[in-house]
């Protein structure tokens, strides 16, 4: 790839000789590789992050909507994964709303390390012999300052790479347990929602099978996420400073990390859009009343809590012999 | 754990009922261990942020003060490990003081992450039949917000870690490539520096070795700074929405990654300070000029900086012929 | 730990010379710290071994008390959480008993790389000078062979103890997988299990609650342990060959992993005994039996499977039209 | 890809049929996607052990003919990369040479667990109304036994596929220790080889540069093979038993982590075999010798080695005051 690069270089060199003539040559001073391709890569980073904190909070507006649609659809709430307190289709998809506008502030917060322009630090050096003017460079390409000292510029590889491939990983962790949630109410024992023929497959040998295969997907690509972050991470482990060819192993997880996050946003929406609850199937179970009723208790009767608490126990008990 | 927990809550109100009397049971209402534990953790991490980056800014003033001690110390500057450029001293020790800097900002910007309140959302469907006044709560514990819907505090759960245990990775990866390069310096071969004594360990077979372990236990170090990342993702990792018990293992991973940064930070003033520099024996190969004298070439006779670059590589073959 | 080590040597040379006179002073020759550990640790890890593998064994043998118990219950068969075909407790049970008999051979399997014998090979480099005999040694401590050449000595460090990692979590995430089966039964939903109360803890606020901490725990450990192998993994890669302090950093994760293994294989047995199905609460839904028809069908008229499923797929359709 | 390897099967019939006439349609019977594929690639995986367990052989015993080339070729051996006892070609690369035999025969291990015979699982919960004969397939194939019960095959899932991934990781850390070796050694400070410049790139700016991406590469190589690993596990973590369709992204770090090694093996050889020592500029510290002689002080004088030691430390302080 470096061959490739000083061979892509040498022919846009050429190129623009033959169209401006000899000043075509100049192109190919007071900088290097290392701060170039850094460069460009800052560049398209900034409008990623754009990208990705849009799909989240075009996810988070699904859910909303999943919400508004069904405003008085009562779901257990659990803890443990055991039936707990109420709940409802509102609370459980704006609490995954909110998390993902946390997701989407949190990829923006990325751009807070592709804010420095890294042009005339060169092969990591600076340009001795040459005077540059960096400032006119980041003004131009609208960097909020200059990269110093020039040595900084190859120690900070690999960082604005890892906080970003994080924050994908969060996204799509927080994505996977939403996935999670769909995939145990798809099942028939809670058959609270169903799938949309659309986003499941069928079965080669079992002719009644829906799969909701989209929603696996999403579950196994929260690991495919915490991989290409541990690959950025573990490239630039323990490398002494100054640039090394490692370094170009950033990118393949980097440009993993990033399809994988914006193809799976992209199918969410109407994913999200598409999920039906059969509201007859949700049942919640009669004690999941009780911390409500033991707080009942204590406001008419002024009693502790843990009075009121033994009480319901006891009550709760008696009930099922 | 939790139910020590639990028996520690119970030991807690009787003492207060000891002291205060009936009203002391009035504490075990309108709250879940679920919304306190997040609560502290929250506040005790603000504290821990600001603790990290003090400590990271200390170790880049530390370089700062080395800098200013060899203002004229000259380096080679290296690129695959090769000699590229001139550098020196306080270009390389800036470059990582630059960097600590930014794990410092990097750290702070956890900060965003804990900014919410979570009590009052008790076990994470908050508290029916009871009116709380979850603002009042937040401004008194100096929360910027109420988490809310309730139900995205438990999904929450592990994202300010996990982001706390990144910023930790980064910092000590900074570090470990530091500790890299005072490792190289201090070999025989290198010679670049003198370690001293007190952060140096004998042999007990080899009566002339001085071994740089601090540097080492450094360079190691973010390794488990990696692999406490790695845990506290993968202990969310795929749980359905709700409290699990799960999350009480982010503990163990989010309090050694703490503890870890905290030590080694605590460590590096002193150590950078020890550094001593062999100006003497700081070597640059003649042939490192070779970009600069090609760069004065194209400003003396203002030619392309491919004709001045191959005159100097002519030039510098027909010298080792 | 280095001082402490080199600490706790002296003092045992010295006790020795206390009970044996001048011979005792002569323990502290042709050999060092790393070879001694090492030797040490090898020996300890093949003791490890055995209790895991042991451990794991048992754990496979309650599953199969429990199909011996339970001959006859059905249980649905999943495929993408959904119901897909027949299955039973002893199916589901001893799919799990023959993975755990799996992951115990893995554990053994790590015992190739405990066979040689580090002792002589000191500092990494022998003892020059002195005539010792490495076989005897070997022999002596019941090894396969001297780790041959010296220098191979150092450099395998942590592998077996990444190989052990590794398999540990192979183990953990199979008891992991069955956990989340477990947790999934034991829901009011599913309702497939009833889970002993001696596995299970209250609620603070939820009188009515009974979670599953146990199996969630277990659950959660597959994420420790696979931290505890990457960390392994990460402290040596990248070293240049020879020792190096950071070696000392495995350690941890090492003894970590092993008594996380250890304390989470002692508690299954009595755990799985424990397991209660309720079997008039499995309902099997009719479709389940599809693929059985259809492969019927084939045997019965003689067509292919293809045309079969059409037509037993059509004739579902036409009982829920 | 589930979609299109149904299309893929559907064709292959229709082409079978073609050819053989209605006998062609009865494929389609007594099996599932999940046994076939699962099946296919425990038979390719045989393959896959047997050329990269060739790999490392072929690498080990470049490394030797290295060291046969260069018999008194001296280097320092180091420990904490200071200079510690004498060394040579040979030790250094013999060392490197048994890792790799121990890697490989560490690959070939992973054959245990590609040993039994999927088919007929169909799957997960075998073929209900059909009289598959499972010990036909099984024997045909040249597996050691059917995989029983048929509900571990699918909890097997990934397990071969981790194993095979983790002995990469070793094999790639243990070439990646090496690559560090030969960077350093190729510094200007060591100067202990020449890299040949069939193996090295040069910078676009600095003519007097030769690079090392070669051994820069593998090094970083490493990362990436732990990410696979990783990736490996993580997606197969707390799945529920039965297939799911996150099962399918195995594949992508699978076939990564296979090419990733067979192409790092593959340029090995050439490599290692066109590494020049440059024996005039490796220089031995005189201190080196040091255990040596007090060893033999041991030997001459019947004096305890710390005697020896505390001796032979003084007389380097005269030499050195």
């Amino acid at each position: 790839m470096s061959v490739s690069c000083a061979t892509t270089c040498a022919a846009l060199e050429r190129r623009l000789i033959e169209r401006v003539g000899a000043a075509g040559a100049r192109i190919h001073l007071g900088r290097s590789r290392n701060d170039q391709v850094l460069t460009a890569l800052r560049l398209y980073l900034r409008e990623v992050l754009a990208q990705l904190a849009g799909g989240a909070r075009a996810g988070a507006a699904a859910l909303e909507t999943l919400a508004a649609r069904e405003p008085g659809t009562a779901l257990p709430g659990y803890t443990h994964l055991q039936q707990a307190m109420p709940s409802s289709v509102p609370l459980w998809a704006g609490g995954f709303a909110s998390e993902l506008r946390d997701d989407a502030a949190g990829l923006e917060a990325v751009g807070r390390r592709l804010e420095k322009s890294p042009l005339g630090s060169a092969a990591g050096y600076g340009t001795p012999g040459l005077p540059i003017d960096r400032e006119a460079t980041r003004a131009a390409l609208g960097f909020a300052a200059v990269h110093e000292p020039v040595t900084a510029v190859q120690l900070s590889r690999g960082k604005a790479e890892a906080q970003l491939l994080f924050e994908i990983t969060l996204l799509l962790q927080d994505l996977a347990r939403f996935a999670c949630d769909v995939l145990l109410y798809a099942t028939q024992e809670f058959s609270f929602v169903k799938l949309p023929a659309a986003f499941t497959t069928g079965s080669s040998i079992m002719p009644q099978k829906r799969n909701p295969d989209l929603f696996e997907l999403v579950r196994g690509r929260s690991a495919t996420a915490q991989a290409c972050l541990l690959e950025a991470l573990a490239v630039c482990a323990k490398l002494p400073s100054g640039y090394h060819r490692d370094l170009q192993l950033l990118k393949a997880p980097l440009f993993r990390g990033i399809d994988l996050a914006l193809e799976t946003l992209a199918i969410l929406p109407p994913a999200i859009g598409a999920l039906e609850f059969n509201r007859e199937a949700i049942r919640l179970d009669p004690a999941i009343h009780a911390a409500e009723e033991a707080n009942r208790l204590v406001l008419a009767e002024g009693i502790p809590f843990r009075e009121a608490y033994r009480r319901v126990a006891a009550k709760l008990k008696g009930e099922t012999p």
